[in-house]
This record gives C-alpha cells, sequence and structure tokens, in this order.
C-alpha cells in the first residue's frame, strides 16, 4: 500500500476559525489525542504570530508522541531582513521542533499587490529562508500559498516558486488551494503538470492543502492524491478560516478504506470516530450529526425501504461496515418504520437477551411505541428513553426516586424559582432553587434533592436541550417535544452520552419528563442495571 | 449558457434525515419558499409511504408557485400487482402533479437480494409503471436506484434498466449513488459511459442524484454535470438520509457563478443565502455556520494576514465576491450583519420611504442589530420584530401597549396559571388564565387584557412556535432563541401571517417578547402604522 502523510493543521489554521479560541490545556490535549491516532506532523501553532505557542511547543515536547512529529508554522522573512535578523524565523526556530512549515506565495500578481516586492525578490526571499532553516537542522515543508490561482494566471512563476525551494531543500512542497475555489478536474489536471514538470521520479515531494469555499475540499484532497501528491494537510473535523480546511475524518477513511492508501496503522482506523468526537468536544464544536463516517447519523436510516434494505443486504444503503471507523448502524424508531427495526434496537442493547421477532413481547413494546408518538414523543435520537421503556415493559424496572410533586414560578420581575418534593425509597425530600430559567431552576432543584442520596449524579451534566414544536390541527393543541442530551463529566473530560425525551403540550411537564429520565438513567448506570 | 434543471428534494429525501419532521405548515412555508427562489422542481413527498402528503399536495396547488413545477415520488409498482391496483402507484396519481418521480433499482444483485424478483421481471415492472403513469397524462422523471453500484457490479443490466425507462417514455433518467460511496472520477467515467451508450443527441435526459457518505456529493454532482448531465437533485440545505443529500446551495452557485451553468434567474441567486437560512429555521437544522456560500462564517476572514490580504486583494481569500450570494464579508470584530444587508431589508419594508447608504439610521440600525444578535436574536426569520425595530430606531414606533408585571406557575398536579398586568393609554387591566403550558396561559391572559381595549385581536392566532437553544461557551450560560408565527385568521381562513423573535436566558420572557411583537405588529397593521 503507498503511504501518504498525514499533516494536521487543526491547532494552526483550525484555530483560524471563527469562534475557536484553545487554551493551552486544550491544545495539549489534542497532540495527545492526534499522536494516539497516529497522524504523521501535528502542525501546533504559529509562534510568531501567536507568542503563548512557544509554551505549547515546550510542554508537548514532553508527552509520549509515538511517531508523531510536531511542525512549527511560520512565513518567509520579510523582504528587509536577513533570515538571521527576522523575528518571525527566530520564533519559529525558538519553538524547537526538527520539522517546521514555512508559507510564501507562488501567485505573481499577489507577490506585488499584497506582499509589495518583486518576483525575484520573493524566489530570494523563499530560498534564504528555506537555506536557512536547513542550516539550523530543520526540515522544511513548503506551503506554496495561492499555488492553483497562482498556476492558473502565471504558470511559469508558480513553477519557479516550487523548483526554488525544492532546490532549496524543502522535503515537501504543498500546492495549497488557499481561497477554496477550485475543482476536482482543476486540480487533477495542475497536479499532473507539476508532476511531470518536478520529473516523476521526484514526485513524492507533492503535498495538498484544500479549502472548503466550493464544498469540494475531500475530493480535490482525493484528486490531488489520485494524481501523485503523497502529503495531506487538512483539520480533524474539517475547522478552519471561513468554509474550513479539508476534513481529515472523511478524507483519511476515503483513502485509507476504499482507495487503498496506507495513512495510519491500520488497526487506529477504528478510533476515528472517537478522536473526531474528542476533538469536537474541546473545540466546543458541535459535529453536525450528518458528517461523513464519524457523524451520529452518518449511519443512521429511517425510510422504511431503507431499513428493510440495510437488514437485507448492508452495502445497499451503506458504503462501508460502520465498525470500520468504530461508528454505528442505528435504525431510526419513526412513524415510517414497524416491528422489524424494534426488534433490531432490542437486540442491540444487549442485556443478554436474545429476543425473536414473536417474543409477546415485540408486540406488546411496538404498541407502547407507537401510543407515545402519537402523544409527541419521538425515540429516533433517544436512545436513553427507549432502554427505559424496554426496562419498563418487560417489568424488570426499579425506579430510583419519584417526583411527588413541583411547582415554579416566572414572572417578568424577579428571577424564575422551583420547588421540588422527591421520594426515594420510603424517605422524601423538598428542596428550592433559582435559575436562568424553569428548566434550569427544576433541574437545579431536582439535583438538590437528589444528591442527597445519590451523591454520584453530581458527575452528571445536561450537555444539550433542544425543542420542538409539533403542530396539531387545528382542533387539537400544539405538543411540545424536548430532547435532553446529559453525559458523564470528570475533570473536564466528557464520556459517554444519552438521550433522553419528554412530549405533552406544557413545555415544562415535558422537559420534566425527560429530565427524569436522564437521572434515571444514569442512576440505572451507575447501578448496573443498564 | 447551458441550462441545468434543479430539482429540490428537501421535502422527501431531506424529511428522511435523522430529526427531522416537517409539519403540514413547514412543507407550505418551504415549497413557497423554494417556488420563489426559482428552483425547477420541488419533490414535495412520498403520499404512498405517508398519506398526510396528500394534503401537502392539495394545499400547494392553491400556492402561486411561478415555473416551479411539484414532483410526488413513489416507487414502481410491486411485483404481484398490476400498476392499475398498485397502492403505491394510485397514491401517487392521487397527489394530482404533473410530474412525477419513480424509481426502481438498476443493481442486479440487489434486484435479487433486496426487491426479491428476477430481473427480468424488474424491468417490466419500470416499464409498465412508467407507461402506466403515462398514460395517465404525467411526465415521469426515472430515478435509477444504486446506478453506480450496479454500473460497477453489470454494466449491462444497469445500461438496459436505463434503455427500459427511456424507451417507457421517461422524460429524465437520474444516476443515483444511493449509498454515496463515489468519488467524481468514478462518477465522470460513468456517466460518460452512459452517454456514449444513449447517445449524444440523447444527452439531455440524464440527472444526478448523490449522497454525501464520502464527502464528495457537491464534487460529484459537478462532475457528472460536466460530463452532460442537465438535470441534478440534492436538498438546499444538504439534509437527508445518513449523511444527507448533495447541498444545493453549494452546487448551484458553483454551476451557475463558477462554471457558467444557469440554474435559477441570475437576479435571483443573491437570494440564495436567504433561503437557506429560511430552510434551516423551518427545519430546525443548525446550519454550521461555515457551510460554503450560504455560512454564517463563509467569508469570515480572521487571521491577521488573511485580513490584511482580502483588504488588498479580496480574491486572494475569495474565491468569489460575497455579495453574489447575498452573503457578507465578515472581518470577526463582531457578529455579523453589515450594512448592505440591513439596507436591503429596510428598503424592503417598503413604508415609501427610500434610505440611503449614508442615511445616519443605517448606521444606528447596524449596531442595534449586532447588540441584539449578540444576545441571541436572529433577524433573518423575524422580519416582523425588525419592521418594529426599524419603527423604533425612527423614532416612529408608538406602543399600543405596555406590560407591567406577569407571574406564571406551573406544577405538577395543577394547569398552568398566567396573571399579566398591562397599560394601554392610561388605563391599566389585570388578568388572569389558565393554559396548556406558560406560553399557552401567557397568550391567553395577555389577549383577554388587551381585548377590552383591541377586540380586532380576537382575530390574529399563533400559528407556529419554535425555540431554538443556543449553546454559550463554558463562561455564558446557554440562549434560548423563539420564533412565534401568527396570522389573521377569519372564517376558518388563513391570511397573512408574520414572524417575531425572542431571545434570553429563560425561555418564558424571550417567549413573551416575541408575542409581545406578535400582538404589537397586529395592532400596527389594524391601524395603518406599517
Amino acid at each position: 500500500m503507498k503511504k501518504i502523510e498525514i499533516l494536521d493543521t487543526t491547532l494552526r489554521d483550525g484555530a483560524q476559525s471563527e469562534g475557536i479560541s484553545f487554551s493551552l490545556r486544550d491544545k495539549l490535549n489534542i497532540i495527545e489525542r492526534l499522536s494516539r491516532f497516529g497522524v504523521d506532523f501535528i502542525e501546533a501553532g504559529n509562534p510568531a504570530s501567536n507568542p503563548k505557542d512557544i509554551e505549547v511547543f515546550e510542554k508537548a515536547k514532553l508527552l509520549n508522541l509515538g511517531h508523531s512529529q510536531l511542525v512549527a508554522f511560520g512565513s518567509t522573512s520579510r523582504k528587509d531582513n536577513s533570515p538571521e535578523t527576522d523575528n518571525g524565523i527566530n520564533a519559529l526556530l525558538a519553538a524547537g521542533t526538527k520539522f517546521v512549515s514555512v508559507f510564501g506565495k507562488s501567485h505573481a500578481s499577489q507577490v506585488g499587490s499584497v506582499l509589495r516586492v518583486t518576483l525575484d525578490e520573493n524566489l530570494s526571499m523563499i530560498r534564504r529562508t528555506i537555506e536557512h532553516l536547513k542550516g539550523r537542522g530543520r526540515e522544511v515543508i513548503f506551503d506554496a500559498e495561492h499555488f492553483f490561482d497562482g498556476y492558473k494566471s502565471d504558470k511559469e512563476y508558480a513553477l519557479s516558486v516550487l523548483k526554488t525551494a525544492k532546490k532549496a531543500g524543502a522535503i515537501n512542497l504543498i500546492l495549497c488551494d488557499t481561497n477554496g475555489g477550485c475543482f476536482p478536474d482543476e486540480i487533477t489536471e495542475i497536479t499532473k503538470a507539476v508532476t511531470r514538470c518536478l520529473s516523476p521520479s521526484n514526485c513524492d515531494i507533492i503535498g495538498i492543502h484544500c479549502h472548503d469555499d466550493t464544498g469540494c475540499a475531500v475530493a480535490n484532497t482525493i484528486a490531488a492524491v489520485k494524481s501523485s501528491a503523497t502529503h495531506v494537510q487538512g483539520t480533524f473535523i474539517g475547522i478552519g478560516e471561513r468554509c474550513g480546511n479539508a476534513n481529515l475524518s472523511a478524507v483519511i477513511p476515503n483513502l485509507q478504506l476504499k482507495l487503498g492508501y496506507l495513512c495510519v496503522e491500520p488497526k487506529n482506523m477504528e478510533g476515528i470516530t472517537e478522536t473526531a468526537r474528542f476533538i469536537g468536544e474541546v473545540a466546543n464544536v458541535r459535529l453536525p450529526r450528518n458528517m461523513p463516517y464519524v457523524g451520529g447519523a452518518a449511519f443512521s436510516h429511517k425510510g422504511g425501504m431503507h431499513i428493510d434494505g440495510v437488514m437485507k443486504s448492508p452495502e445497499s444503503f451503506e458504503h462501508i461496515p460502520p465498525e470500520k471507523v468504530g461508528n454505528e448502524r442505528n435504525l431510526l424508531l419513526s412513524e415510517m418504520s414497524g416491528r422489524g427495526t424494534l426488534l433490531q434496537k432490542l437486540n442491540a442493547i444487549g442485556r443478554n437477551l436474545t429476543i425473536m421477532k414473536n417474543d409477546p413481547i415485540v408486540e406488546k413494546l411496538t404498541n407502547r411505541v407507537k401510543e407515545l408518538e402519537h402523544k409527541g414523543y419521538q425515540f429516533e435520537a433517544a436512545d436513553a428513553s427507549f432502554e427505559l421503556l424496554v426496562l419498563q415493559e418487560m417489568g424488570l424496572f426499579k425506579p430510583h426516586f419519584k417526583i411527588l410533586e413541583y411547582n415554579i414560578v416566572s414572572s417578568l420581575s424577579k428571577a424564575c424559582k422551583a420547588k421540588v418534593r422527591i421520594s426515594a425509597g420510603e424517605y422524601t425530600e423538598e428542596t428550592e432553587a433559582s435559575g436562568n430559567g424553569p428548566v434550569n431552576a427544576l433541574d437545579m432543584a431536582l439535583r438538590k434533592a437528589l444528591e442527597v442520596f445519590y451523591p454520584e449524579l453530581s458527575a452528571v451534566k445536561l450537555s444539550d436541550y433542544k425543542v420542538r414544536i409539533i403542530n396539531g390541527d387545528d382542533n387539537t393543541a400544539a405538543i411540545t417535544r424536548v430532547l435532553m442530551e446529559s453525559g458523564f463529566y470528570s475533570g473536564g473530560n466528557s464520556g459517554t452520552t444519552w438521550t433522553t425525551v419528554g412530549a405533552g403540550d406544557n413545555i415544562i411537564s415535558a422537559s420534566m419528563v425527560a429530565l427524569v429520565d436522564s437521572l434515571e438513567y444514569a442512576l440505572q448506570k451507575f447501578h448496573n442495571f443498564l
């Protein structure tokens, strides 16, 4: 298998996304996780533009990074500076990494309009910078900024930039689609032309760096690899300036599982879903459920014919088996699906039960689910509520607590207040709390009461809350459906999450149902009933 | 310019996404908006699998859809049925649309394993279904399910399916990458082969339908068009089974603005951002900020060198000018909404005002909108709140009433109760009401008080209510955004509707803001201030 090097730039190009800001701890966590997954290069910062990044490199060197190499990123020296006296170059060297990335312009007209130097001065800046870094023992990855646009407008100059960098000793020449405007056929044609120009025997030096402004960054990256590039840059969850960089969590399985290249150790591939979700958590980015390969819904099937098809022949609606990327098939219980789906879900819960299609529990559950759906419940995304329902219908459910009464008051002039009275076994407890809104106040009051009996609940955190109004027709009231996502959190790290549902004509009572299910589910987990 | 037909399947394939469920009103709103943007075909439902969709088609026919055509979707008849007695086919005909889509399998081995009929029976089912539909005056779009996988495993059979459908009279043959596993070079090669097989003079019949499981749906769609397809299917914001369908909000500008094809009236193109965001709101889908072309961050620049570059030479970091798609450059000093959009919106209100770009009101409003957006408001889908804001900032707003205090109580055991005290001119009024939930109770109490002064409000009805939780970062509380749609109703008929917005950390106070705006807007309309 042909090896393709992977460079992840989540911490450099990714950090330039709107809304992203990484702490030192975040960066170290991400570096550690990327190395565990086994990417070749981790571009961890730009020490010239962000002096705090020096500390990242210092601390990161203390980690065990396996075969992953840290890369510091910076620009060529400025026009009037020799590399020796250039602050940017000195900051880059101060990072103390064996590998450095430097970018230089390869678009002739931008050399004048943006850099404001002559074409020859630009070549000389590139050459002197690379030679200087080489002289200090660095391996230099050269990013040819605006390469594809540059090639389209002045081919000769764009190629002369590559030749200059290569001659100066760069180990990689990265072709950048900086403004993200290219399509795959252009990438193919230009990458092939570059290969011809450098001679095929030298083409293992070519890398690709794409942005997603046309929605084609993944396809463009694949096109470059198919045209000889052997080094790929991107960010693990696709974050980056504007529309983001090529999403490595799609690029890597595309290359390795579908096209026969080698990007990472084959045994690491099934860690890709977990790695992507971990980085999403640390970056505080909500990964779209429909992200290829790693998204929560990437292997979800809803239409009845799809569910039927995937059961009979998985490849009909799944281009790869989900377990190859550590993800899961998910048959959505919805109005469109029947018993088959339910049976699958039931057996997937895995309480050492094997339930057959004609087991009376299947019919009982089917009817109960239909009845609840009719009231506005939806179990599609609420596995925890569904599992509790299964326990109930099988007569195996023992609740840890019961709500006897609650009361919330909200007004224009005062904070929202909630009172809750619960029982747990033979005891009762009554508590009161204020909150930002009714659900927050109820959550606070309920936990205050429950933690008297179950202090372990302090590790459970509400992580997302969604509300959907389902319109009734003219004669019935609208129904409110609430989905609540919760998780175990300890020491800042997130672990398992689960989702519960509540529905009804009152948003407060619907939220209370989801909240009670969420905490009950946690207790069932803690006490090994689930 | 070569015309490419656009078929949007948000309401059919999109409705098969996890977590999506459209009400009748949602569907009609989306149909209306898609037709205003000018897509050629709107695939609005599958009447056989969802009988409620028949009502969608009935109601949609009353809308003015310009040149857009509604399409009903369904399957070929079942093996043992003649089309005349097939329930699915009869449901499809009952939709009463001129255009219908029917899908049939084009993958030889799945015909056996999933459909469980012989290869010839499958061809005959396709032929008889299309002929029957043609005989009833329908124009038939034929979706060749699993076409690319089918072609790779049994080329001859896959092509024979297309030939059968064409001979039976289908106006379009749609090549479907049903499990989303293809790459652009495969799409190119196979689409070209199909063209050769059908003869180039017949190739304007070819369409493309891609899914995003490799992250290449947009690129695959473009590849097919470059290889002769003239009909494109996708969903406006990329929703759909699993990883979603080809995202039309990227496909359309790619084809029309960058590659010289004609998809929609050129003057409509700058409505694409607003259309995508509107559909996102109605579907209750959070559009990723980094979506190509239409995302809030699609033209956001954060890195210092990027901001410098884009100021000196926009094309350095912007592959197209953002205004071509009705989006805006964002230098990440602030949230969003620059002057241009605001000015457009302002002049669209049409109170016989013409406001110029340098009018001080533009700056004042820009600042006010930014401030409110920062608090979680969003005016994209809340025109009524925006109009009230304009009146306020221009000093033309005279409120009809004021809320002095309200109070709601909700508990496990009793109905939800609201008290409201308002002033109208020199009078005050205090009322109390019970309701299904807090918002309903507040709405009832508020109307009871207001109708003392403004009996005309009895014609105003709350028609939809949506809640979105916008996560804050670690240091801030989550914000709740409420969108409320209201309308004038008389004698059971609905007329004009309008939407208002409220936001804050408490769902009840946010709902109250939207409710007050909604009723105030109605009063401003009744009294001709708007």
